[in-house]
């Protein structure tokens, strides 16, 4: 019936190729045997109730907007808290189909991450972007595109330097403060106050070893107790002690300090307080922590480890948990103190070591951190009213682990597929394009390991990667952004990193956006 | 000073060993010349600027939420169309600081992709998820959970069927089409009107090799012909034409048809629509598909390919281009035909390749698929209002491809990252964490292989994998959903991939959840 005219050669040769390509599973014997999660799933009407739930939950919202004044905000950051990681801890959580406390937020957005010089960024340079609303080069905090990573000069320029959200704060009267479970002085909280070419200049020694003059680059941990927004922070609490103390001295657990100017910058920071009359007080562990909560205190300095605080997990495993605040209690502690006053507060808490585990490869203890993680959104959200608090959260940028396989609904996410590859060896469902996990998954002289009697519950496993890198790398996508609370809606969309401080101010009516 | 107060042996334990961990770039010498992408970048007002413009649009979508009903509705699906994969198509279209024209709607949200009995889908159940708001199992399309993949018995049954917005569309008097660079019996689009146990009953040879009765079970192919809603589409383009000729005939170019039992169902969709009196018009080329527009034509059959279209790119490398339309040409001309009917119109546009080009692995040809999908939208967008058009664009799941290192802004995407990994070997910027790409990332008896002299602008170039699978897998990760129109502040949020056909739906107040 058909007649070839009009097409050309080109077409037929082409179409000669014939291209049935469909990527499907080997073939399946069936088996009427069904594991199911959860039976309602099997009934239509299941699926559309829930639609229905969400649909209702719109028209309020639209009926509705929230567009009250933000008295208080708080950004929360899952730091390399990809896509792929909310997706993993839920099934870590129990079930795909489980919902992160923040998944349940009405506004939903999404991040772009690249910073000046790179396409994947670090944890510095997204801190100015989303602290600042300025993006700046891989490595440096607080200053603008000028400014290359290790230029001391330009680095102590002021005029080159960003003004972060926790000054707009302060200046309009309000509370501000940061949590951690890095160091208070590692890239992420000290977008929060810091200005420096160099993420690694966390302590005088550092600026040392780059040739740099430690006296006219003044370093990251100075910087928090003696400069303008750092020193006006009410509450700094994570990890990080030895930055603060010099080597001749040691911490209360025994460990030394990293400095080299002799300073103790702890006792500085609780005399600068008392000579201005301020109610101040240096924790070092939970119980001093918890007291807080019945004293007359403004001002808190909270460090709780002599370098990074504890994976999450470990607290429990290393019997860690009387002596070391996790994430939510740090969170509680912090918002209790900084609700206190009647101006409002800024709030920046960093959930740190989801990223270190990533860059580990060690998938579960990132897993327990992003777990903890949400526990602390849901612990904010209690003691908050989205009447007045803006809570934002979002990471700083991504990573490169995936979940691949098609793994069934029962299968453990930290486990292995149930399929085998075509070399018959099974494969990890999550992995990594790169790290140290290399180590475990290929060997140059037997090729691909087999990974079938690995114990994966160990959280120290390292998962596959295949290229051998030091650390495993960021990733490029982009992560997501979750709000709620007044002004939620501004967030809905896909946008620059840049835009979250101008648009948690302009919610706030603060800073240069306040108008 | 300090006292060695309530702290347990466990916290001294565990102090010693310090947690000093950060991943850091080995150690860089400071070099002041700077590769600036774009000197603007340089200066904090361009960003203040950015955020202030983006707020701007942020407030005046507050004072009027766009409430009007849409009248048409058009479903935009990037087949695997991952963030990973946003974020890379932006480099390869020029810069990391690139915006697809859907990345510039008002409204983002995040899908929950997973299916009934597998946490990584197919684009068969998927396809039921988005089209009618019900999760299925894996391999199955438009029937419920409770229909297993390959059991015939079960999908039979009509009760078991799920209903699909085009369907919806249908019964309110609305014209209903879809538009495919895959089969058109494939599982996406075949999620718009068919109902199968298996998504590769696609005709009826592929029924009898699973031992199912091909006349009880009525293949893909037939049900487009013969159904409901299958044969009221007005307009249906894609390839395929296999599936609808016996294999003792042979398409326009030569190759022969797929079906076992003689039937022709070109010719039989050509006389059905006769007998009712219908202007219908078969097409098979780009020629006669834009001859389209001069004529009286309401039904549209156009199968442009014996099996899938070919990849973006090769329609130009293969001198395809005057005889095989693009997706971007294909929409143009459904929406011209649709646009027609003064009830509106639902649209379904699959950029299938995204995702077949995923699974080989070949990062190439899966930009150029996406970029072409992004003009489809540009061309939606050009010949729509958002003042009645609801343009939804979105993916039906995640792949394992990542962006890994920290290539710089100048680095090629498609290329090797400026590092070298601790063998002294290069890798790829990005790569999969599975996929027929192993071949090329690993040698059982040489371990890593060197790519440094590696073609990569050849499009069929295998990219790095980590395992070796004939195809690449999905991912897991949610998927971003992009809106514009009516009612697009329903789509902002984190939720399942059922609500989309849902929110659509009470947009264009359509089937169920019209009221």
């Amino acid at each position: 019936m058909h007649l070839f005219t009009f097409v050309t050669l080109a077409a037929v040769a082409w179409a000669s190729k014939i291209d049935e390509t469909h990527p499907h599973l080997k073939p399946v014997k069936f088996n009427k045997a069904q594991t199911v999660r959860n039976i309602n799933e099997l009934n239509p009407e299941y699926w559309y109730e829930n639609a229905q739930t969400y649909l209702e939950q719109k028209l309020q919202q639209q009926n509705k907007l929230n567009m009250n004044k933000a008295k208080n905000v708080i950004l929360f950051l899952g730091d390399g808290m990809s896509v792929h990681t909310l997706t993993a801890v839920r099934s870590y959580m129990g079930d795909a189909s489980k919902q992160l406390a923040f998944e349940k937020f009405p506004y939903v957005g999404l991040s772009k991450t690249f910073c000046v010089d790179r396409q994947v960024p670090d944890s510095a340079s997204t801190s100015t972007a989303y602290l600042s609303g300025v993006k700046g080069n891989y490595g440096t905090i607080g200053v603008n595109g000028q400014v290359l990573r290790f230029d001391c000069e330009l680095g102590q320029d002021k005029s080159l330097h960003t003004e972060s959200i926790a000054k707009w704060a302060q200046d309009s009267g309000k509370r501000t403060g940061l949590v951690t479970t890095a160091r208070v002085t590692h890239a992420s909280p000290a977008g929060v106050y810091a200005h420096t070419a160099n993420r690694e200049w966390e302590h005088d020694g550092k600026i040392k070893e780059n040739l740099c003059d430690p006296v006219a680059n003044v370093d990251i941990a100075r910087q928090l107790v003696e400069w303008e927004v750092g020193s006006k922070l009410n509450v700094i609490m994570g990890g990080g002690r030895r930055n603060f103390l010099s080597e001749s001295m040691v911490d209360e657990t025994g460990v030394p300090g990293n400095r080299t100017d002799g300073r103790n910058l702890i006792e500085e920071w609780l005399k600068l307080k008392k000579a201005e009359n301020l109610k101040a007080s240096y924790v070092w562990n939970k119980r001093d922590m918890e007291k807080l909560a019945t004293q007359d205190v403004d001002y808190v300095l909270g460090l709780f480890s002599a370098s990074h605080c504890p994976y999450h997990g470990d607290l429990e495993r290393e019997g860690l948990k009387d002596d070391i605040p996790s994430l939510s209690e740090m969170t509680e502690a912090a918002i209790g103190l900084l609700q206190q006053s009647n101006e409002g507060y800024f709030l920046f808490v960093e959930g740190a070591k989801i990223d270190m585990a990533h860059h580990d490869t060690r998938a579960r203890r990132s897993l327990e951190d992003t777990e903890e993680f949400n526990r602390a959104v849901e612990k904010a959200l209690e003691m908050t009213s989205s009447e007045d608090t803006l809570i934002v959260v979002t990471s700083d940028h991504s990573h490169t682990m995936t979940i691949g396989g098609y793994p069934s609904r029962n299968a453990d996410i930290l486990g292995l597929n149930e399929d085998v590859a075509e070399d018959g060896l099974p494969y990890t469902i999550m992995s990594y394009a790169n790290g140290p996990g290399y180590e475990k998954t290929f060997s140059a002289k037997k090729g691909r390991k087999d990974l079938s009697d690995v114990d994966f519950t160990n959280p120290k496993r390292k998962y596959m990667a295949a290229v051998p890198l030091e650390s495993e790398t960021h990733g490029a996508d982009d992560v997501a952004i979750f709000a709620k609370g007044p002004m939620a809606h501004y967030f809905s969309g896909n946008y620059l990193q840049t835009h979250i401080p101008m648009l948690m101010a302009r919610a706030a009516q603060i800073g240069p956006f306040a108008r």
